[in-house]
C-alpha cells in the first residue's frame, strides 16, 4: 500500500490530492486547495510563496505520501502568466523533494490519456473519471480535481513500470 | 549600518551578492553563484530546486542580510525558458522571505538606471560601475555581478525612500 500525492500548481490556487494505492485498487485519502490571495505592497509575491510553502508542507506532514507528481503545464498566452506559474511550480516541486520524495512530472495530455483514455479530453470528462474511480469523493474545486487526476496518473505509471515497490522501499528506507 | 542581499535568479546559475550600507557609503561583503547542474531521470528538476534552496539558505545564514531584492526578468523568447526561470525565481523569492525579510523586485532596466544612470546600459557598463562602487571586489561571475548591481539598486531605493531605518528596525525587531 502506498500513498500518492498529485499537485496542480498555481499561485492563487494550488490544488492537491492524495490517493492510496493497494495492488490494482485506488482509494481517495484527501484533497484540497492551498490559497494565496494577492496582497499589496513590496514583498507581496515572496510572502505568497512562503504561504504556499507553509500550506503544502502541512499537507505533506499530515498525509505522508510515498510518491508525488506535479503537472507540467505551459502557459503560452504570455510571459507574465508563465513566470507566475513557474514561481508557484517551483514551490510545488520543492516541498515534496524536501521530504525526500522523487517528484514525477506529467504534461496535461499525459494525465488525460491515463485517466480518460484520450489526450484531448475535456476538463469535465477528467472530473467525471476522477469521481468514478474515487467513489463518494468530495472535491474541493477544479484545481483539486486536476490534482487527483495527476495522482491517479502517477499511480498508474508507477504500477505499470513496476516501480511501485521501489518507491515504497525508498520511502521506508 | 545594514546589509543588503541582491539575487539574480537562474536555474543553472543563481547569482547572489551582499553589500554593507552605512549612511551614503556602500562596501562589498561577499558574492557568489549557487549552481544546480542538470542531471538525469525523474525528479531531477525538484532536486535542483532543493539544491538551490539549501545553498541560498546557507548564504542567508552566513551573511544575515537586513534586506533583499530579486531581479524581475522576463524571458520572452519561449515559454519553456520562462517557466524554468520562474521556478528558480520562486526559490530566490522564497528563501529571504522565510528569513522574515521583505523582498524587493526590480526590472533589469530599473537596476541599470540606478547603477549606471541609463536604463539601456550594456552589461559591461553595469559590471564596470559595480567594480567602481565596490573597490577591490572579486566577482564570482556575470550572475554575481548582476546580483551586486541589484543589491546596490535596492540600497539606493531604500535610502531615497527613507526606508533604510525602517528596514533595520524590522530586522532587529
Amino acid at each position: 500500500m502506498m500513498r500518492v500525492l498529485g499537485i496542480d500548481p498555481g499561485l492563487r490556487n494550488l490544488g492537491w490530492g492524495v490517493i492510496e494505492v493497494s495492488g490494482a485498487k485506488i482509494a481517495h485519502v484527501a484533497n484540497g486547495i492551498c490559497h494565496s490571495a494577492p496582497g499589496e505592497g513590496e514583498g507581496d509575491l515572496a510572502q505568497r510563496l512562503v504561504s504556499l510553502h507553509v500550506q503544502l508542507t502541512e499537507v505533506l506532514r499530515t498525509y505522508a505520501p510515498d510518491a508525488a507528481a506535479v503537472e507540467h503545464t505551459f502557459v503560452n498566452k504570455d510571459a507574465v502568466a508563465t513566470l507566475k506559474l513557474g514561481q508557484a511550480r517551483g514551490i510545488a516541486l520543492l516541498v515534496p523533494a524536501q521530504f525526500g520524495l522523487t517528484v514525477g512530472e506529467y504534461a496535461p495530455n499525459a494525465v488525460k490519456k491515463t485517466v480518460v483514455g484520450v489526450g484531448h479530453a475535456a476538463k469535465v470528462q477528467v472530473d467525471h473519471m476522477v469521481r468514478l474511480q474515487l467513489p463518494g469523493v468530495k472535491i474541493a474545486g477544479p484545481d483539486a480535481a486536476d490534482a487527483l487526476a495527476i495522482a491517479i496518473c502517477h499511480a498508474h505509471h508507477l504500477q505499470s513500470a513496476g516501480r511501485l515497490q521501489d518507491a515504497v522501499k525508498r520511502a521506508a528506507g
